[in-house]
């Protein structure tokens, strides 16, 4: 006498590209999925720096994980927090003391900034990866401001138009260029005390170019344009204090009240949930297959994960990876349920290198073939919403860039939380 | 020998519909205006309801206050805290200790939601006049639903799934509606565990009507919209307990998480201030000429004022009322730096009285013409849009409730601030 076999339980944890990629990847498989995130929403991190400075909402970067699945009724969505996986009874904890059973388990769990060993840092340097991170840092930038419009102490009114940007990867690069111009272009007219636009703006890089990864002839346009939007770039120098009132970097220090920390990333802990070997950023050593050393039953994929390319070097923590580790997973799993053969090692394909600067500027580096300057720049806003979800969201951004270009007005510039 | 006078100083508390109004009607007058909020951003408060159920976002109704007077020098706009007024030298005090000199005084500070002497009840019915107030409310009913699906007790499910909205006026009547909306029209696909639609949606108020103060067919009519929404409407039973799993009014006990306040409000303690007389909600009882009594330097104006209409009725709390009493104002003034005579009381003009209900009906009454139904929905929509500020907001709100109507989508369903 035979059964109707339950079907497969694949409980996915995170909602970032990774995550998605592999529900996505899973349509029309035999499987039960439970898609579990902390957050209701899923987030595009790579506009997340356009909250931060104001010149986005935060409903056009995220949309509600569920409704996206609304379509897969063999989808669950949680809302919950993972504490830990008992990878003996195959069981993913949570915050609540309940917990699930899976048959094949992903975690795409993603990363924190991360302080260099300097947590202490963290209140004074506010890192960029969720949308209270970029509320944050958009009362901070806003506030310091209206707080100098109405100091009257010279020095403090300087501390208070000094911002630090703390990396010179991209989202260094796009919050010292989005900052200078709101500085600039969008504040001046609006203030009767002080002149916005004499703000200084410092992004500090301890390595000696900004962009790092990029062709030289980029970054070198980068530091450049940079440069003519006001932008001061101290390559060559590591900070090596951060407090209320100030930061020291390389021999200098700078009296400011704004630091803001695009510097290093942390993996999210589902490496110790594991017990699996890291690389230095905490991240899971995931076999070739992704799969975690000694777990078959378990993937790792997106910022969490070490994934190496075809020359040995690291994937980069970008939706792109993200997104072919979570297409490969799924892969993965429905050649399992086949009991086909084992896909071949996944090998991620750098897709290019994308950064805007300013509202006018971008790199891009497609290996190659290299661009820079607006149409650069075109091609950024078309690639990234592209990439948007919905129609919807792609026309409102589109029209708040719009606005941004012909009135330099920022759309979300309000200050909330910060008093009642 | 003469000196050149230096120019009439105007200080407005408040950059509201009332503050605004005063800010724009002295446009061209010989003064200096310093506007002041705590905020840094004018809301459009009749709208507010629909960030608080997902439908727009914050950004979309409300603007930087310094952004609206930016082609205007003669206005300095800060951000900081009133904290009294110095009648006698005829200076605010702030929060930090500083204070600034008026030649005249324009207090604009509207209201807060009011719990009848149960304060004690607002941490378990939140109210709806801020920013804040917005997405605590929206979280607390997309987190209702959230909790609802993980939970396995029919009752606590039934609870989580019960939202009792306090308060038959036009904004419990809107957030009832809508919430309605969400749970019936938009939430139901994306929930495995719960049915979304079999949610509780309860209207208390203490009167015989919704509505009070429309028609009696009109009330009716909301009513009845209601009710095909799914909302229970009980009338005539005033809240005798608020707490954080139940609510009791009349003889009925009801199991609930959500209570949502829209019942009554209370002035800010302008009147305080002043040492100024007041009515029974804290406002004060201005003179014909809508300054405070005793007191020909200050005007107060908007939610915070008690004012009369022609049949010896108070004003209403809505944005007309402050509006025209701001206009009224800066004549005033403007008379008085002319050494003109006073002009004739300030007499207050109804426009008319909207509210939606759902995506699909509302009422309006316009005294002789009283319309309801779709062709009501539309009018109540091109008026909302109409005064909005600016071109992109009508835009990305038009294409918020276009998203809304075609597809039960709402754009800003976003749960932030909840977990970390």
């Amino acid at each position: 006498m035979t059964q109707a076999q339950p079907p497969h339980r694949v409980v996915v944890v995170g909602g970032g590209f990774g995550g998605l990629s592999v529900v996505k990847g899973l349509a029309g498989a035999p499987v039960a999925i439970t898609l579990i995130d902390r957050r209701n929403h899923h987030l595009f991190q790579p506009l997340l720096y356009q909250v931060a400075t104001a010149s986005l909402a935060t409903s056009e970067i995220a949309w509600p994980i569920r409704s996206l699945v609304r379509d897969r009724p063999e989808v669950t969505t949680l809302l919950a927090t993972v504490t830990g996986v008992d990878v003996a009874t195959q069981r993913v904890r949570f915050e609540d003391g309940t917990a699930i059973a899976y048959d094949t388990l992903v975690l795409a769990t993603g990363a924190r900034h991360a302080y260099f060993g300097h947590d202490e840092w963290e209140p004074f340097a506010p890192g960029l990866k969720t949308i209270e991170d970029a509320t944050t840092i958009r009362r901070r930038i806003l506030m310091a401001f209206e707080d100098a419009e109405r100091e009257s102490d010279p020095a403090r009114q300087r501390a208070l138009l000094t911002f630090v940007i703390v990396g010179g990867g991209p989202t260094g690069v796009e919050l010292a260029g989005t900052i200078a111009e709101l500085a600039r272009h969008t504040l001046p007219p609006e203030f009767r005390n002080i002149d916005p636009g004499s703000a200084q703006v410092v992004l500090v890089e301890s390595g000696p170019r900004v962009l790092r990864g990029y062709p030289d002839s980029l970054s070198d346009y980068a530091s450049r344009s940079l440069a003519a939007l006001g932008v001061e770039v101290a390559l060559g120098r590591a900070v090596s204090e951060v407090a209320a009132d100030h930061v020291i970097f390389g021999d200098r220090r700078l009296e400011t009240r704004t630091v803001l920390w695009a510097a290093g990333v942390r993996a999210s802990p589902a490496a110790q949930w594991l017990g699996a070997p890291t690389d230095g950023a905490g991240r899971v050593k995931v076999a070739p297959d992704l799969t975690a050393p000694g777990h078959p039953q378990v993937f790792v994929v997106g910022d969490t994960a070490s994934v190496l390319d075809r020359k040995g070097r690291p994937a980069p923590g970008i939706a792109p990876a993200a997104t072919q580790e979570g297409r490969y997973v799924a892969r993965a799993i429905k050649a399992r349920l086949r009991r086909a053969s084992r896909p071949r090692p996944f090998r991620y394909r750098h897709p290019g290198s994308l950064a805007q600067i300013g509202k006018q500027s971008a790199v891009i580096d497609f290996g190659v073939v290299r661009l820079k300057g607006e149409i650069a720049w075109w091609l950024w806003g078309l690639a990234h919403i592209y990439f948007l979800i919905g129609a919807r969201t792609r026309l409102a951004v589109a029209l708040n860039w719009v606005w941004i270009h012909a009135r330099n007005q920022r759309s979300a510039r309000l200050i909330t939380q910060g008093k009642s």
